[in-house]
């Protein structure tokens, strides 16, 4: 083939983990090891900041029986990193050191798989590259629970985590409900700028156990108004269990969880409650109901013991698709996902620029939030249903989940 | 049989639920549903609240398919109360309207599903009954996730809060090492006056991603200690996982989750913050380090989708077994687990009298737990361990678990 390339490839992990972000590396490193024109598969150690340190392990080292364990292993397996490169035009420091990097072991592959800020990182060192004619192939792998990425139906990660939030809203909803004197329940979920993961809470009505109420960041937050919704289920019902995102805010644009800092201890501290047992104070003070507040925190990104099937093999074929692409000769692109929801699910990969994602959070349309802004439409749920279906099943060991145990071997 | 008793039977649930009480009440039912003696099975709305106001649900009403699935429903299906008889020598108001209830419906056989108190009902309503003359018998089936009940080897309901904590431990482990920056995170475990939930954390440590310290309520707990074990492990590793139970205290028997309200906002209310945010802000303030505190709150209780297969068999099995020690003639006893842990494991029911669980909290032995008190030792693991083997493996819908759906239609 007239555009083959020759040499190595780094696959490298970028941004807040996920249930399946492994698996898209289980993608890439799997492809790329069969791939005669890789000379060489090399893992970032902390994502670029592995390539500015010349920190790379050789994967080829690993036994494939522990890279077949990726997919069903949490948080970036490879380490993660939260580094923003410079405009090169103003300091081209961090690009002169990858460019070394990729000389010494002779990268023609660099694919990073991340949200934003990892498309960005791509899209410049891609730039920097071709500038000083260094030839390699840079494509960008999405992930992201908050499912916020422009120009990809939804992103790899955003599934397991909606349907670990769907799954423990139904169990929590029986959990609240079993007194006959009554409880509100609030689930901070997270999703800064965008409600996808606190809609998707919704699914678990489905199942006849839904949160009451929603609120997502998509619609400016009232208190007054929350405080009537909560006051109105409640005494309708006796129970009231409310699903709410992390980012909601006023609508001077201020997140609710800051406007906590108003009131400091003693010490001048901060209050520590999240949102959550800062809502739950609100609700008691004004219905005297018992109150639980509960964060699902880190659990709802870490949680692969409940990932979705579906999410697992999309995130393997994001990456599996991102190798294929470069080895035809594409750059400087970002794998997405085409989906077709009529006649059942169908999901394809397909290829956009990087810099489809600059500059723009895919939220929730208005649309799929009903009109008083506490809960999600049915195209919402048709939307992220197809994505949650199927169980990941991974082995276990001891009764606990078995994870990938990469030896981490440093290329010389 | 010389000892036939005909009547009906009530089934009540009582005390905080679990992942698996309701295996036990579908042991119950479904054994006494085929008891010839047995003409109706009846299961109480609210525990014993709903002996009082005569709110019994037939539970011959019920489909089959229904009742199967109640194995892997989580919470207390027929709803729970706290409700505390009072001493019949000093009010026998209540035992007056249970015996009422009883004789309506012709009740000759009370199973009541909870902890030490719903042992002491059992007792009480045992004795009343005895002394007015009313052939009824009376068995308790214990549940608590805090496994502190006396005169078993365990209880229902606690191998599946451990293996939720176990699983959840290893997979924030990933998380919370996913960066090179480092991280103290501190997950918030339920028990409050033992320690066996907080030490099911270091089962993940099989899979070499345990917490790094753990502390229970077996010991006094002391915060310059904490601070010095914390700061060692950070910056030895560069990170730490710290499991605490919610129930530590100081020398002086204070919760350390109660000291944090001598700082109020400024309105007087106490801070929201849970026993982890205050711990974790503890830290920050000592280390510098970037801290997160995470409370497993009901998640840890309701979890039903990671359940062990042998905490649902087992408490299934306490279920019938008090059934039929009932119909055999037995009264007054509490079914109990007697194990044996040599050459695999083994697990039977025995019977026990219902006051050996009275005023006895079953704690973790000092010697399973580390000289410095900050972990535990291979005994707690061995003791666990058998508990937590196999998965539910319920069924889904729409890729969601399929809880049962119970009519509740109200006895006549």
């Amino acid at each position: 083939m007239s555009n083959t390339l020759t040499g190595a490839l780094i696959i490298g992990q970028s941004g807040g983990p996920t249930a399946v972000i492994n698996a898209s590396a289980q993608g890439v490193i799997q492809t790329a090891l069969k791939a005669d024109c890789i000379t060489c598969v090399l893992g970032a150690a902390h994502g670029i900041k592995g390539v500015l340190e010349d920190k790379l392990y050789d994967m080829g080292q690993e036994s494939p029986a522990e890279l077949d364990l990726l997919q069903f292993t949490p948080s970036s397996a490879l380490g993660s990193c939260r580094y923003k490169l410079a405009d090169p035009d103003q300091d081209d420091t961090d690009y002169k050191r990858i460019l070394e990097t990729f000389q010494k072991h002779d990268v023609r592959y660099f694919l990073y798989n991340g949200g934003n800020d990892s498309m960005d990182t791509c899209n410049k060192i891609s730039k920097y590259m071709q500038k000083v004619g260094y030839e390699c192939r840079i494509i960008g792998v999405p992930k992201t629970i908050d499912n916020d990425l422009n120009g990809t139906d939804h992103c790899p990660g955003f599934a397991s985590a909606a349907k670990y939030i769907a799954t423990t809203c139904a169990e929590v909803w029986h959990d609240a409900h079993v007194y006959d004197t009554g409880m509100v329940t609030i689930l901070e979920i997270m999703g800064r700028h965008a409600g996808w993961l606190a809609g998707s809470a919704a699914l678990a009505s489905l199942a006849g156990c839904g949160p009451d109420l929603i609120y997502l960041p998509e619609t400016d937050f009232d208190l007054t108004d929350f405080l009537d919704d909560v006051g109105r289920v409640y005494r309708n019902t006796g129970n009231c269990l409310v699903a709410v995102s992390e980012g909601i805010h006023h609508a001077n644009g201020q997140f609710v969880s800051e406007a906590k800092t108003s009131a400091t201890d003693g010490f001048g501290h901060a209050q520590l409650g999240g949102l959550a047992s800062q809502l739950a104070d609100a609700v008691k003070m004004e219905t005297g109901a018992k109150v639980r507040g509960i964060e699902l925190s880190l659990l709802q990104r870490c949680g692969s013991h409940v990932a979705s099937r579906t999410d697992i093999d999309e995130a393997y074929l994001a990456g599996k698709a991102a190798v294929e692409a470069a080895i035809s000769g594409v750059t400087d692109k970002m794998v997405a996902f085409q989906c077709d929801r009529e006649n059942g699910y169908r999901c394809e990969t397909v290829l956009q620029p990087l810099d489809i994602v600059a500059n723009i959070e895919k939220k929730v349309p208005r649309e799929w939030i009903n009109a008083s802004g506490n809960g999600v439409e049915q195209p919402f749920i048709d939307y992220v249903l197809p994505l949650i279906q199927g169980e990941a099943n991974g082995p276990k060991e001891n009764a606990l989940p078995r994870f990938a145990r990469l030896k981490k071997v440093l290329a010389k």
